[in-house]
C-alpha cells in the first residue's frame, strides 16, 4: 500500500536540535503503570509504538533523585537504572526512531515515602494529597544541588541511549514549575518575586542539560501553558505565552499542553479532539523551534490541519498511541479504516494510578507485548482444526470474532439484536458516550473484510441451536443484566419495599424505558452509569435526587481524571447529592435514605427509584448447555464451551475486549496453574555496599 | 542481667505439631510496605525480631495464585518465588526462632489488577472497593484447582525453609472465609448452605496442607472469631466459636483476632491494651492445639495473665513488635524499662497502605535495617570529637540527644518549656492520645541514665547562647507552629475576614485557650488533630460544625484503619459535618462556606473559628545564626548548625523522631547527590521463555 496524497506533510523529516526525526509522530511521554516495576513490559511497549511508525517515542517521567521521588513510574538516580532505560532505547532505535526521556523531580508533589526525605518546593508548602508532610522551601545550595541531580541524570540519560532529554515543566507536578507558579513561589531572592525570576530554575535546568549533552541529544521542554484557573494561575493570555516568549530560542523542542493532567487527559465526556489548540496555538508564533501539541488526536485530516495551519510541528499523542501503536503506519499506508481509534475513556490512566500495567479499551494487547508476547497488529495463524461459533456481539464476542477470523478460524458470530455492538452500541447513545461506539465501529469495519466470519445479527440462539451447528468451540459472550434488587458494594441482601415503587434499571433506561417526576438515584457501582443516567433524566425534565454510599460522586472516575467535573456537574444538575448515604428501603412515593457512618436515617421523596449497582452475568446459555452433559456436547461435536467478557465477570468494556481477545489467542478461558505471563520479581541484591551517609557519618 | 522471676511462663518452649517455638513470643502476620519489592529490607526486618527474641517471626500475607492476587504484599507462585522468602528464613533461623509464612489467596477481595483474571469468590460478588470489577462464583473445578495452589504454596514454602505454614481466614480477606460468611455464600452445593458446608474449603487447605508439608511443617490457621457487626457476620458467640469447635484439632495451632483488619489493627484511640481478649478468650477451652492472640501487648504483667489466665499460649504481637523488635530479650534480661513500647498511632499501616517501607512512631530504625544498616538496639560509637547543642526536647530533639548520647558523645539538651516532651506531651493531653506519651517517657528513661547528655529544661536559648556554647554542632528542633491565616491545601492564600472573628489553633486550643459558644472547626489538615480537638471542644460545651475541604472526615485516617469510626463519632459529637467544602471568608459571627466542587456559597452561624490547616516552622533561632554568618560561627567553633524535626520539615511525629535520628547518625541533615540507601531494582528478566497459555494454545 502507498501513501495516500495530502498527507505527505506527516512524513517529512524535522530536526530537533542535533538530532533528526524521520516524522512528524510523536508519543510524547505517557504514564503507563509500568515503569521501573514492569520494566520488560515497558521496553517492549515502547518498541511497539517505535515499530508502528512514531517518529519520536518518549518514556514517562522519570526521577531524577531520592529527594523527589515519584511512587511508581521511572527513576534515573545514578548508573544503577541504565540498564533498564537502555533497553527501551535499543528497541526504540531499532525502528529508526529517537527516544526520548522525561526527567523530573516531583518538588512538594511528593511525600518522599519512600526515601523518607523532606520534600522541597520553593516556598514552605503542605504537600499535595493528604499525606501529613510539609515541603521545605529550598535555600540557594538546595537549587544548586537540584541543578546538579538534573545534569547527572541528563548525562546517564545519553548513556542510557536517549536522543532527546526533557525537562519537565508541566502538570504542576514538577520543580521549575512550582518556581514559576506564584502561588507557591514567595522567594525574596533571584528565584522568586519577577517572571524573570520565577522562570531563572527552568532557564537555568534547560542551559544545564544543553550543556552537559547538547552536543549529541536534544533537550525538550515540556511545559503546561494554561492552568484552566483564571488570573491565579498561569495562562495563555499572560504568563503561559510571557514563559514561552521567554525562553522561545533555548530548548530545541517545545511539547506544549494545559495543566494540570485533569485538564491535559480530559476524557471524550469532557472534551473533542484538538481541544487543547486553542490554548497552545500561540506558541509556534513565539519561537522558530518545533513544536509538539496533543488532543486526542485520531484523525489524519486533523493532523495534517494542524501543521498547514501552523499550529503544531509534530502531532504529539499519548492516548491514541495506546489505542493504535500503529496509527502512523497505517496513515503511510492509507489504510485509514484500520486506525484503532481512542475512545477517550481513560481506563489506561486508571490503571497507571493502580501501579499496574495500563489496559486500554481499544487495544487488549497493551500491557501484554513483552509478557505474553502480544503483538497489536499480529495474531498466529490457527493451529487447530477448530470452528467456533460465538454467541453475542459485545465487546467480547466482537473482538474474539475479530482476532479469530485474523488467525483464520472459521467462526460464526450470532447475535439476538439486530444490531451489532451490545453493550457499546446501548452505552455510546448516552450523554457524553459517543466515542463508545469506535469499539464497535472499529472491530465491524474489520470483521466485514472477513471472509471467514459469518455474522448473524437477529438470532436468538437457543442450546438446541447451538448444539446443533456442528462448531467444535462454544463462546457464550451475552453479556450481563443490571440487578434490580440494590444488591452491591453497601448492600448484600436485597433492598427491601422495591415492589412498592417504580424500579428502573441502567438497561431499563438504554431501553428507553424512563422514570418520570422526582427520582433517586441510587449509585453504589461509582464509575460513569449513574451519573450519566443522571445526566439524561434531568435532560428529560426528572428532579433528581442523587444518592451513593461512597463520599464522592462516581468516585471511580478519580481514577479517569473525570471526578471533579463529574461532581460539580452532578451538583448542579441534581435537586440533592447525598454522599456517603446508602438507601434502606422504599415505600410508595419515598425512599428512606441512612446515613453510610451512623445509620442515622432520613427520607426523600420520590416518584422513582433508579438502581445502578451490580450486574448478574446473562450465563442461562451456558448454564444449559452444561446440563446437557459433556457425552451429549461431545456427540454434538462440540470440545469446549466457554464464558468470555461480562458472561464470565461483569466488568469495564476493556475487560469484556481483553476476554474476547484472551479467548482468541488461547482457545480457552481457564485458569492455569502456573502463570500464563513472564514476569519480572525485584532482584535480591542483599551484599551490596552500604552508601556513603547510610548511617553514621 | 537475668530473668526476673515471675516471668519464667513466658520462656518455655511449646511444641506446634512437628516443630517446637523456643518461646512464648510470637511474631503473627503483619503487612510493612515491604514485601516484595523491597525484599531485603523484608527479610533483614524479620530476621532483626528473630535477634530480638520472637520465638515464631511470620511473614505477612503471600498470594499463592496470580487469580488472587494482591497488589502489594508476598507471593509464592512458583519456584521463582522461593529465594527472597529464603533469605528471610535464614535470618530467622540464624537466632532460633522459627519462621512462619501466612499463604494466602485473596478471593474477590481483589481486582487482580495486575494479572487481570477474573476474580473467584463463592458466589457472584462485586469487589471489594470501588474498582468496577465482579468476581465469579467459582464452580467445582476452580474450588479443586483453588485446593492445589494452595498445596504447592505450601511445598514451595517448605522449600523456603518455613518451620510454620499458615491458612489465612482472617480479616475478611481470602477464599477460606468468603467461603463461611453468609453474607457472600450463597451456593447450593456441598460448599454452601449448613456451616459444615461453608467451612468445608477451610478444613480442606488444612488437611491439604497437613498431607503436603504436615510431617516437618506445623500447619496453623488464622481465623477472626468475630466480625463485630452482629449477627449478620461471624460471632464469637456464634459461628466464631462453632467453626472453632468444629475443626478444633485439626490445625496445628490457633492464631484467632477480630475481623476485618479495622477492628484486629484498632489504634489507641479506640481500644486499650488487651481489647481482644473477651472475644478470643473462649478459643482455648475448644481446642488443645496451642492458641494466639493479640491485643497490642507491651506490659509483661499482661503477658504473663494471658497465658496463666488460661486465654492464650503464645503472646501474638504484630505492632508491639515494630516498634520494639527486641521486646522479648528485654523481659528476658529484666529490662522492662527498656521496652519501647507502641503507642497504637497505626503510621506503620499507612506505610504499608502506601506500598513504602513502614514506619514507626516508637522505633525509626523500621525499615532501615538493611537498606541503611540500622539497628534498633545497637548504634556505632562516636567517631568524632563533636559536642552536640540541640535545642528542643520534642520528638526529634529527644531522640537525637538519646542516640548521640548512646553513641557517646556529649550532648547539651534545652528545651524552653519546663517539661520536656513538646508536641508529644502537648499532644498527649488531646482525648484518646494519651500514649502518645510514650515517645518521651521511654526516651527520658533512656537519657537520665546518661552522663554524657545535660538537660536544661525552662531554657530558651537565644543565639548568642548558642555562640558561647562551646559545642561543635548545633541542632535546632524548635518544632512548628500551626498557622492561623488559614494556608493549607485548600487555601492558597490567607483566609480574607479572619480579624473579624475569634481565630483558634490547635496550639491555643494545647495551651488551654478554648473558644466557646458556636465554633466552626476548619480541617485542611486532615489526620487526627481536628478530630480530637472537635471531641474536646464538644466536651467543654461548644456546638461545632466541622468544616472540611475533603470528602472524608480525617480523611487520612483512611490509611491508620480509624477513619470510619473517627467520622462516626463526628458526625454524632458535631451540630453538623460539612464534607467538601472551603472556608470562603468570615464575618462577625459568621462563617462563609464554598462547595469544593462548584463553589457555592452558603454560611454558618460562627462565635470563632478554629483553624487546622497547615505548620510554619519555629526556626527563628535558625535563621538568627545563620545571620551572624560563617565565620562568626566558625570563631565559636560550631562546624555546623543544622535543623531536625518539624522546624526543619513539620510533619508527623514519626517522621520527627527519624529526623532526630537520622542527625544523630550522620552528624547531618543535607541531602546528599547520591541515594544514602541501599536499593533493589526490578530484574530485566527479558530473554525467559513465554510460559504455556501466554498466548496462542
Amino acid at each position: 500500500m502507498t501513501r495516500p496524497a495530502g498527507y505527505d506533510i506527516l512524513f517529512e523529516p524535522l530536526r530537533i536540535g542535533p538530532v533528526v526525526a524521520k516524522n512528524r509522530f510523536f508519543q510524547v511521554p505517557h504514564c503507563n503503570g509500568m515503569g521501573r516495576g514492569y520494566p520488560s513490559s515497558m521496553a517492549a511497549m515502547r518498541g511497539i509504538k517505535a515499530e508502528g511508525g512514531w517518529g519520536v517515542v518518549c518514556t514517562e517521567q522519570c526521577d531524577v533523585h531520592y529527594s523527589g521521588n515519584h511512587p511508581r513510574e521511572l527513576r534515573l538516580w545514578d548508573d544503577k537504572d541504565v540498564p533498564y532505560l537502555a533497553r527501551a532505547t535499543d528497541l526504540i532505535h531499532e525502528h529508526g526512531s529517537l527516544a526520548a526521556i522525561e526527567l523530573a523531580h516531583n518538588g512538594f508533589r511528593t511525600g518522599n515515602l519512600e526515601s523518607r526525605a523532606i520534600p522541597l518546593a520553593p516556598s514552605l508548602a503542605l504537600t499535595r494529597g493528604i499525606q501529613p508532610i510539609t515541603a521545605r522551601a529550598m535555600d540557594k545550595s538546595d537549587i544548586r544541588a537540584a541543578r546538579r541531580w538534573h545534569r547527572t541524570a541528563a548525562i546517564n540519560a545519553r548513556r542510557a541511549g536517549f536522543d532527546i532529554v526533557y525537562v519537565y515543566a508541566g502538570h504542576d507536578m514538577t520543580l521549575p514549575v512550582h518556581f514559576l507558579s506564584r502561588r507557591y513561589n514567595q522567594r525574596t531572592d533571584e528565584y522568586g518575586g519577577s517572571l524573570e525570576n520565577r522562570v531563572r530554575l527552568l532557564r537555568e535546568l534547560i542551559e544545564d542539560a544543553k550543556e552537559a549533552v547538547g552536543d549529541t541529544c536534544a533537550v525538550a521542554v515540556r511545559f503546561g501553558v494554561d492552568e484552566l484557573i483564571g488570573p491565579n494561575g498561569i495562562t495563555s493570555e499572560d504568563e503561559g505565552r510571557d514563559v514561552v516568549e521567554m525562553l522561545a530560542e533555548l530548548p530545541d523542542l517545545w511539547d506544549v499542553n494545559i495543566s494540570n493532567f485533569d485538564n491535559d487527559g480530559q476524557t471524550a465526556r469532557f472534551s473533542a479532539e484538538g481541544y487543547q489548540e486553542q490554548y497552545v496555538k500561540f506558541v509556534k508564533s513565539a519561537t522558530t523551534k518545533p513544536v509538539v501539541g496533543v488532543g486526542r488526536f485520531t484523525s489524519p485530516d486533523t493532523m495534517v490541519a494542524m501543521i498547514k495551519g501552523g499550529t503544531l510541528d509534530f502531532i504529539g499523542a499519548a492516548r491514541p498511541s495506546i489505542a493504535d501503536p500503529f496509527l502512523p503506519r497505517k496513515i503511510e499506508e492509507g489504510r485509514f479504516d484500520d486506525i484503532r481509534e481512542c475512545i477517550g475513556c481513560n481506563i489506561c490512566v486508571a490503571g497507571d494510578k493502580a501501579s499496574v500495567p495500563m489496559r486500554c479499551t481499544q487495544n487488549p494487547t497493551m500491557g501484554e507485548e513483552w509478557r505474553r508476547g502480544w503483538h497489536p497488529e499480529f495474531i498466529p495463524s490457527k493451529d487447530t482444526d477448530d470452528t467456533i461459533f460465538i454467541i453475542g456481539a459485545g465487546p467480547a464476542g466482537l473482538e474474539a470474532a475479530r482476532a479469530l477470523g485474523q488467525r483464520g478460524y472459521s467462526v460464526l458470530l450470532a447475535e439476538r439484536d439486530r444490531e451489532l455492538g451490545g453493550r457499546v452500541r446501548r452505552e455510546s447513545l448516552l450523554p457524553g458516550l459517543a466515542t463508545w461506539g469506535r469499539v464497535r465501529d472499529w472491530r465491524l469495519g474489520q470483521l466485514k473484510r472477513m471472509r471467514n466470519v459469518q455474522l448473524l445479527p437477529g438470532n436468538e440462539i437457543t442450546a438446541d441451536d447451538v448444539l446443533q451447528a456442528e462448531m467444535s468451540l462454544v463462546a457464550i459472550a451475552t453479556g450481563a443484566r443490571w440487578r434490580s434488587d440494590g444488591i452491591g458494594r453497601h448492600h448484600s441482601a436485597p433492598i427491601p419495599g422495591l415492589d412498592s415503587i417504580p424500579v428502573f434499571t441502567p438497561d431499563d433506561i438504554m431501553a428507553g424505558r424512563l422514570p418520570s417526576g422526582r427520582v433517586v438515584v441510587f449509585d453504589d457501582d461509582h464509575y460513569y452509569m449513574a451519573g450519566v443516567i443522571t445526566e439524561l433524566l434531568v435532560a428529560k425534565g426528572c428532579e433528581v435526587t442523587f444518592v451513593t454510599p461512597e463520599s464522592l460522586v462516581s468516585a471511580f472516575t478519580q481514577f479517569t481524571t473525570e471526578q471533579r467535573r463529574i461532581q460539580r456537574r452532578i451538583i448542579e444538575l441534581c435537586a440533592a447529592v447525598r454522599t456517603s448515604t446508602g438507601l434502606r428501603g422504599t415505600d410508595p412515593g419515598v425512599a428512606h435514605l441512612a446515613c453510610a457512618y451512623t445509620g442515622r436515617e432520613t427520607e426523600v421523596a420520590a416518584d422513582a427509584i433508579v438502581l445502578v449497582t451490580g450486574s448478574v452475568p446473562r450465563d442461562e446459555l451456558y448454564h444449559e448447555l452444561q446440563a446437557h452433559g459433556a457425552t451429549a456436547l461431545t456427540e454434538a461435536g462440540i470440545r469446549r464451551v466457554v464464558r468470555v467478557g461480562d458472561c464470565l465477570g461483569p466488568g469495564i468494556i476493556a475487560a469484556a475486549v481483553y476476554s474476547g481477545h484472551l479467548f482468541a489467542r488461547t482457545l480457552d478461558t481457564d485458569l492455569t496453574d502456573w502463570t500464563p505471563y513472564r514476569r519480572e520479581n525485584v532482584e535480591l541484591d542483599w551484599d551490596q555496599p552500604l552508601p556513603q551517609g547510610a548511617s553514621h557519618g
